[in-house]
């Protein structure tokens, strides 16, 4: 291990400026007009993990965005661990709110800013690197397997079709991943839940054309009046969300275990200034922590209508649009969320409109268990690279393909993510510690090193 | 009158292509990438008033859109009629649901196809070409004032200060508006009441970035819910608006009245047939005529916020904002409902969420009395071309300069117009007909005519 380590010291600038060219390609797999950037991510990804030393890389076709793969197979006797990563990203926009340019990299304070710096393409890339620290010091303990997605932020739809055909391929003992937090610098923690995901887009639709709002209004459902009627009784004064059937499913967890999970370190007054909030809200009987890994959730992630232009404009417009989207929790199942919001949705349509509900992706929610080898591995590396135990925690967000590697290939996954909540995925200014980076590139070597004792 | 008439008639084509020539220069007020456009729209139409004979043509600054006028002045015995209208439009959004682009005007079963071809500037060069054809036949029975200006769709917000540093130039006796609906083209009706208006935009914060919503989702204030709350707890499930005071002032009507309203020719089938909605809405114990006539109203006309591009993304966006208008009736105050709101509405923000109400313009609503010398001129004028005597009806519409003109100049309004309520104004695919710009043209020389015997 000392040698890997020497290599990874040694290299460190290198490692950065790759990952500042991986972030320079702008791969926004929910916006076609980036295709071909997203496919020219792909192929310098591929370039990439075959110069660290991975055999067979190769890039595959999907319906949507490709798939990278490759391996380095050195001894059938060994364990196997396949590490998954998505090299797409999230849109940049408002691009009015960033402060420097999403596809132009700058560091500053320690961490580098860019669409992308941490959620997924800095994570993903530092297996990338630990895997050529491993190659070229020769202490490379199992084999492994990449699979590198660019469809992840738009809900992995051929991902599985990939897995079912290539699952022999893709055989492996463990599924690692990097695309999570810790609770701080100080506090290294690993995954062991995750939030499932229902997405919606819904259409409502009044009158047939826009109308002037002198001539009709008063006397004409406006779509977007009943699209904030319709999305206020979604929930209750109690935060409650109102679909019938919706918590049915839902874990209950133990007093004990409640317990527990709010001893983690969180200072809700450090939350609030953060986020410049005068009060925190959400569903009555739960903290914050709580509120976001145990209990479902629902939040329009965007909702547009009428005339958003300059100045005023008296329409009574046709249509209104709403993107909705709900977090489960073990047990809900998103098909079934998906269905029970589309079903109630359509029967609180008010008099004279007309509702269509669209499903985008969706995602099951997810809990591991600590007492396996993976888990403990991973909690040996990081104890080792931390110098301290690692605190077992879920996540507010969705892994959606955590599920299917389970229900596909029959492994379960290790969510070892080196993030933190406040890097800004998803919003402007997205940024990945320096000091993360590297201590994901130094741990996931002591991953295989002690996966390999304890399987 | 046979002359002017004759005039008319041989002109007809020529008048058309005229305004064809107007709507193709895009005054959209509203929007400033049209500044230049809407300038050459004042320049086009000062041209045009000088060659129809006026005097004093002129183009007067103001710190918008300009404002055109000019007069004939034959004999300071005779009564004076000020003609208003304005040169500007709404914007054309959504200009996909368009099915001629909005500045290339066609024509199409009787009809003229273009923004503005019916709000304002066909029904407003009616009055250049009626002058004309009563200048060029030596039959011009009055003096005549024209004041046109390039704001009315963004709230007349320089108009106030022309009218009163040149109210000695425009003292008149009656102020003539053709800006208005006839009820349909059998059945003539002049404008005796019109709803006022208050408009404002609002801004909702949540936290101070965009977030991830499985992160933060759940605990965090989401904007976009926080809105659709406010707006949907403004109207109560009776239709009834909710802010504190609202309809303190609203004018009751008798009984008699409110029959007499409901007698005004209405088929509910084909109106919601037109619309494609099954059913109207609106506030509980009045008919549709009276909801979009004598009742206040409250709209959103537009709104947005989050991610609203392709694909999905699971933001828990900053802010949320919509622009929301309030038409008001006899003897409510632009001024007082616009403060209610924004008191109102900034009381019920959720926890955690920041509120911000911008207003823009508003307008008072009006009555105007049927035993007026200007009325009854108006009347049989309709009657001489309709064969007809007009219905006295109230719009729900606002036309804010009604009021300013009674308050500064001392003069009565008269709102004949000759539009339909289907010419979609302030829709895609504004038209007007033929018929009623050729109508109009030959029934303003008659309001001449009449308004100098009865004055």
């Amino acid at each position: 291990m000392q040698n890997t380590q020497s290599f990874i010291k040694d290299n460190g600038q290198r490692f950065v400026d790759e990952l500042l060219d991986f972030l320079r390609i702008p791969s926004v797999s929910a916006d076609s007009a980036y295709d071909a950037d997203t496919r020219r991510t792909a192929e310098w990804l591929a370039g990439r993990l075959t110069a660290a030393g991975a055999d067979g890389v190769a890039i595959h076709e999907t319906d949507g965005h490709p798939i990278v793969s490759g391996h380095k197979l050195i001894d059938s006797m060994l364990p196997t661990v396949l590490v998954y990563g998505h090299y797409d990203v999230q849109p940049p926009d408002p691009l009015e709110l960033w402060t420097s340019p999403p596809f132009e990299p700058v560091i500053k304070d320690g961490n580098i800013y860019a669409r992308g710096a941490c959620d997924d393409k800095g994570q993903m890339y530092m297996h990338v690197k630990a895997f050529e620290a491993m190659q070229a010091s020769g202490e490379l303990s199992c084999n492994v397997k990449f699979l590198f997605e660019g469809e992840e932020e738009v809900g992995s739809v051929n991902l599985e079709g990939y897995l079912k055909e290539h699952a022999k391929d893709l055989a492996c003992d463990v599924v690692l991943v990097s695309d999570t937090s810790i609770l701080d610098n100080d506090t290294p923690s690993i995954t062991v839940g995750l939030r499932g995901l229902s997405y919606v887009e819904v259409e409502v639709t009044g009158p047939n054309r826009d109308l002037h709002s002198g001539t009709y209004g008063g006397a004409v459902s406006n779509p977007i009046n009943s699209l904030c009627e319709m999305i206020a009784s979604l929930k209750d004064e109690r935060g409650h969300i109102t679909i019938p059937g919706f918590y049915d499913d839902v874990e209950v967890l133990s007093v004990e275990d409640r317990a527990a999970m709010n001893e983690a370190p969180f200072d809700l007054k450090d939350y609030q200034e953060d986020l410049e909030i005068d009060s925190v809200r959400g569903e009555e009987g739960y903290t914050t922590i709580e509120r976001t890994s145990i209990r479902p959730t629902l939040d329009v992630n965007g909702m547009w209508g009428g005339y958003i232009g300059e100045g005023a404009k008296t329409v009574l417009p046709s249509k209104a649009y709403a993107k909705i989207s709900m977090r489960l929790v073990p047990h809900q199942n998103s098909d079934k969320i998906t269905e029970l919001f589309q079903q109630h949705f359509e029967s609180i349509a008010p008099a004279g409109t007309k509702v269509v509900v669209k499903p985008h992706h969706g995602g099951e929610p997810v809990v591991t268990p600590t007492d396996t080898a993976e888990y403990k591995a991973a909690a040996m590396a990081m104890n080792e690279t931390f110098g301290r135990k690692p605190i077992p925690s879920r996540a507010g967000g969705s892994i959606p393909i955590v599920a299917l590697f389970e229900q596909i290939l029959s492994a379960k996954t290790v969510l070892m993510g080196f993030g933190l909540d406040s890097d800004n995925i998803h919003s402007p200014n997205e940024k990945y510690g320096l000091f993360n980076y590297h201590k994901g590139i130094e741990t996931i070597p002591y991953f295989f090193h002690y996966y390999k004792q304890l399987k």
